[in-house]
Order: C-alpha cells, then structure tokens, then sequence
C-alpha cells in the first residue's frame, strides 16, 4: 500500500547532522559511478515564468527508487505563495509498486540544497571563518544560512539583495536564528570580509566579479540550475585554486561552470567532483589562503538519499 | 488542498468514445506544435529488467501541466503482479500546486496507449475488416482489441502468442468481450486473413515480415517505446503506401520506424503524424487495398489528455 505523508509530518523527521552524513555519502557513490541518475527532465513555463525540474534514478543495491518533481514559480511571492513546490515518490525497485509519496512541496529539495552547501563548506571553507557572505534573500538564502550552523561557529553575516526591504525581512528572520545580520546592496561589502560565502539567486547575469575576490574565500554557488542562468563572473574560476562541482555533467552543461568551459576560463581538468572531495583528503583545501569554488546543480542523488531519508524514519 | 484519487474511483468515470475524441485532439494539438512535450524521462533496471517512463507538458493555454509515470516490470506476473504500474500528477500551470495524484497503477497508460489504436484504425483502417489480428496476448493485447468494438463491428479475431497456455487464456477472456477468437503460434494466419493488425509486444526481434504482408492490411505497433524494441521488420515501412507516426521525434529515435530509417529502407519525408492525418483526410487511407501502417511509441500529450479527462470527472 502507498504510504502518503504531509510537509508536516516529514519536518518531524528531519535530523540535519543525519541528513548531512546520508547527502555526503550520495555524492561519493554518485562520484564513484554507484548510482543511475538520467539527465534531468526539464519543464520550462512562461506566463508565469516557471520551471519544473525531474530529477530520478537509483543507488546500486537499494530496494528503491525516487523519482522527485520541483518547481520555481518565481511570481508566486507576490501571491503570497512560496515559490518551491513539489513532491518526491519512493517506487520498489524490484516490482515499480510506489512506496511513499512525499508531499514536501519542495520543502525537501530546498533542504537538500542547503545540505549540499553545508556539505561543500565543510570539506572546502577555511578553517577560520570571521564572516559569511550570503547573496540573496529567499527561502534558499535563509535556508543555507541555518544549515551552515552544522559546520561552523562563525555567526555573523553579510546579506546582499537589491531590496532593501527583502533585506531587512531577511536580517529580522536569521537574527531570531541567532546570527548576527549586516544587510548591503553592495556586493564588495561581501567579498571583502568573508571567507565563504553562498550564492542563492535564480539571476541570469553574473553578481559576483573575479576582480572583487580575496584570498582565502570559498564561494558555493547554487542558484544556476538550468541554462541561462548564471551568478559567478565566469573569470572567477580562472582565479580558483580548487573547483568543484557536484556533477561534472550537469554543471559543464549548465551549471556557473558551463560559462568558464565556454569562455575558456578553465579546462574540464582542473574540475573535480564534490564526491570526490570528500572520499580524498588530497582534493581538498590545502590552507587558508586558497580560493575554492563549489558549483551545485542539484544532484538526483541527494532526492535519493534525502527521500529514503525520510521514508525510512516515518516508516 | 491535493485530491488523491484511486485506481477504483478512476476507472467509474472512463468512457471511451470521449476519451478518443479527447486524444484525437490531443495528437491534432501536438502535431500543430500547440503543446510543450520535453523529451521522455527514461529509467532502465536491472535484476529484474523494467523500465520507467516520465511523460510530462502541458497545452498551451490551458491551465494544468500533467507529469506521468509508468513502469513495465516485466517479470511481475511470475510475481502474481501486473507488470505495468504507475500514476499521474496533474499541477496548477499558474502556481505549480498539486491539485491531483491519480493512483491508476499504470491502467490509465494502458489505456491511453490502447485508445490511439483505436484512433489510428479509425483513420487508417480499411472500411471492410473481416477479421483482426493481435499480436501477443498481454493485458495491452486485451485493451487494444476492447477499444476497436469503438470503431468496427468486426468481431473475428485471430490472435498470435508463443505460448498456447497464454494464447488459451487470451481466448477465454476475449470471448466474454464478445469476440469470436483464434490462436496461432504461425503469424502468417494473422497476416493471411487480417485487415488491422496490431503488434503489442516488448519484443526487440521483428515479429511482422514484409513478404508476409497483403494488400489492404492496416498494422498499428505499439510495442516499440524504447531503444532495442522492434516489432516489425524495417522494410515493411518500404512496401506500406502510408507510414504515420504518433510523434516523428520519438518514432525516428525509438520506434518501429527508426529501424527504416536507419536502414534507409525510407526517408523521413514519407513519414506523416497522426494528429496530422486526423485533421487532414487527404492524409487519410483513400481506398481498401493500400498498406497503411502506425507507429506509436506514446506521446505526453495522451497522459495529458487523459489525466485532465479524469481529473475533470472525478473532481
């Protein structure tokens, strides 16, 4: 029988050091050519402009498989709607019957996001970390934001945005989180002081400039999910020591990295996998003075492992 | 708030002549470039082989987009289970809300994929049919021969199978339908005296040979929906007056067809789509001694239609 389970009754579930260790090991066998993951399905929608992502496949050996819907309604806000929705199914591996339907609506893949970034600062960020640079104000800004908690001590915060209003919305909500919130519109105020910072927003031109960069600065980029989009001036992987991305495939396709490869910025060699990193201590950072630079496109793998997740602990 | 219908609940609101005229629709909307189908979402498994399809779109103005799910675990019935599964997910096209789950375990599949037999005989078929010819004896096999009492009155079957066993049980079950059924292990007696024929087997070796073919015989094949899958041999697209295709993208990539193709035995340009031949009779069968023949691999636009006919019911 299909087991159906409610966005509130999945949030009781949710352990995030668990979640963390469960998403690490999904990009190693993801890394390790363990798992079957298909290029993305991919829904555009204008009038609103919205799109849908399919992200499916399987870990060798499981008894599942996950199929996981998203979607960005960007004009949702404005009806008081969130702008993630979506859901993710758990089908048996051995007969197609479906398992467990996750009404998240969106809530996971917006959580597996944010773990993804967790995970990339904790084998990428400098050790010491005085300040993080968040760009953007959504729910993913904030989201990432929390879940770096799980890696460092650092609490105080430099948020950029256009808005000024969606800034101090956003510096209000992460302060009752306890950090400690600079808002600015001005992106050198980031680049200045932090040493890692994260990159949220659906932009389609660059926000962050190679020229603005210091050393000793981990950038996570999470925002370029599909062509055309793009948050890192693709010259800023010319200047990185170390760069990642969670699928080589899918960010040369269209991840930040797909501009540098384009641009010849970078050849596909000087790119390395996030599952790697974390199986070899080799590929990651070196000291406090490298800049490294995560590109994270969403990886059906963390849908995987964050959808047994769940099943598993309200089974 | 989502609704979450079930496989029971479903089936009280089918019937079958809307149906059709609801898929005709939608092959003639598709053909006229009127929706938006990404590239089938394709899932293969190993031990025990099955396969996993995601069809998903929307047509333009309308105000839902459809995802669906279906999967052929082919060794299921050893199981006791049927070996297709699936469901289908019908989104606000404004929000990317969830406003349905039909739980229809791979039936509305089933029957969608028998119901554009039924559309393409309709339009295809010679006026006099004697008798009709099935090829295999699944529960595809069943549907295919239920849907065509829609359109002719012929109930004079011979069915081909490898097995008598199955053949034996495909009788007793079509007999209730009010068919008058024979078996063979010889496909030639399908050939000799059938004027719609229709392959619905996951056979990847052809079933259907050219020298074997009569004039005046209609052939729909519904079993090729993946790469390696084949039911006829390529050069009866060479010897066939009219070669139609449910979507020219997926026949040329993944059906019966793109064996011809590649073999050149044609060339894309004798190739017509259905929902083209629906809207135009010129592209119709003009007498009873043409070879017509349709290749239907399953377009989204049929999910579509039928998630929406059953939402729209059942709500």
């Amino acid at each position: 029988m299909t087991k159906i389970y409610s966005l509130e009754q999945i949030k009781t579930v949710l352990n995030f050091a668990e979640l963390m260790d469960a998403i690490a090991e999904g990009f190693v066998l993801y890394s390790d050519n363990k798992t079957v993951v298909p290029p993305v399905g991919y829904l555009a929608l204008q009038n609103p402009p919205a799109d849908v992502h399919i992200k499916y496949g399987y870990i060798q050996n499981d008894d599942t498989y996950v199929i996981k819907i998203a979607s960005g309604f960007y004009e949702n806000p404005k009806l008081g709607l969130p702008s993630s929705n979506g859901l993710m199914l758990v089908f048996n591996r051995m007969t197609g019957e479906l398992q467990a339907i996750l009404l998240d609506e969106g809530y996971l893949t917006d959580v597996r996001t944010a773990i993804a970034g967790a995970v990339a600062a904790k084998y990428l960020a400098p050790k010491n970390i005085n300040r993080i640079g968040i760009v953007g104000t959504g729910a993913q800004a904030q989201l990432q934001l929390q879940l770096l908690k799980e890696i460092t001590n650092c609490r105080s915060v430099v948020v950029w945005g256009r808005n000024q209003k969606k800034l101090n919305r956003y510096k209000e909500t992460m302060e009752t989180h306890g950090f400690e919130i600079q808002t600015s519109t001005d992106i050198s105020k980031v680049t200045d002081s932090c040493q890692l910072i994260v990159t949220t927003t659906p932009s389609t031109t660059p926000l962050l400039f190679a020229n603005l960069l210091k050393k000793g600065t981990h950038i996570t980029a999470v925002g370029a999910d599909a062509k055309g989009k793009q948050e890192l001036e693709s010259n800023i992987f010319e200047t990185a020591d170390i760069i990642v991305a969670d699928s080589m495939e899918q960010c040369v396709d269209h991840g930040d990295i797909s501009y540098a490869v384009e641009n010849n910025n970078i050849s596909r060699d000087k790119i390395v996998e996030l599952g790697a990193v974390i199986a070899n201590p080799e590929l990651q950072r070196k000291n406090d003075d490298q800049i490294s630079v995560a590109d994270l496109t969403g990886v059906a793998v963390q849908d995987i492992q964050i959808a047994k997740y769940v099943y598993k602990n309200l089974w």
